[in-house]
């Protein structure tokens, strides 16, 4: 609302790092990498000394098949992110130039889809 | 940008259950109760049966201070929830009918604050 105070980080990036038991049919981010990927990121992006971005971990984020998943707000750009290549590019191109990977960006929530 | 894909969740809500080591100057969310409030708005969302809602655990938000610490995306607005009766009031207020609970919204940035 236009009220709202400003955005307390410009990029609040949300690396699941969520962990499910062996053999659970929707598999979890964390066996995917989710969380070495969350690390690496947050060391780089410390090393970068990137301005009001802040890198979390988080627990399922609900899009688990097509995970290791990230999410950035306020944009809620969803991406796949599956090595310290995908990282990089989204730190460079995303949370440094302000563009999108396109390659990585999760396709749109079906019309049908339930919540 | 103009053609990032629609939302996935419209109101992401994430609220710290991180934990850190007893005596800690800087305390945590979880010591605070993150957790259960957590658990309690997870559960009463579902029984509300809000659409395009979901509420997920975080990490450390690193407003600690402030906690229990929840923030609400697109909007980027964060809450410091102490009760039930907290939960309830951002369920009702912020998630239903799109305004916002005032007396709970954690002041903005200081003009001096680091990253």
């Amino acid at each position: 609302m236009d009220r709202d105070p400003p955005l307390y980080f410009q990029h609040h990036v949300f690396c699941c790092t969520n962990e499910r038991p062996a053999g659970h049919k929707r598999g979890c981010c964390k066996n995917r990498g989710g969380e070495k990927l969350r690390n690496y990121m947050k060391a780089r992006a410390k090393e970068l000394g990137l301005a009001g971005v802040r890198i979390n971990s988080s627990g399922c984020l609900d899009r688990c098949e097509l995970g290791p998943s990230m999410v950035i707000y306020p944009e809620g750009v969803w991406y796949s992110v599956r090595s310290i290549e995908d990282v990089d590019e989204i730190l460079r191109t995303h949370l440094v130039e302000g563009g999108r990977v396109e390659r990585l960006m999760m396709p749109p929530r079906p019309a049908d889809a339930a919540d």
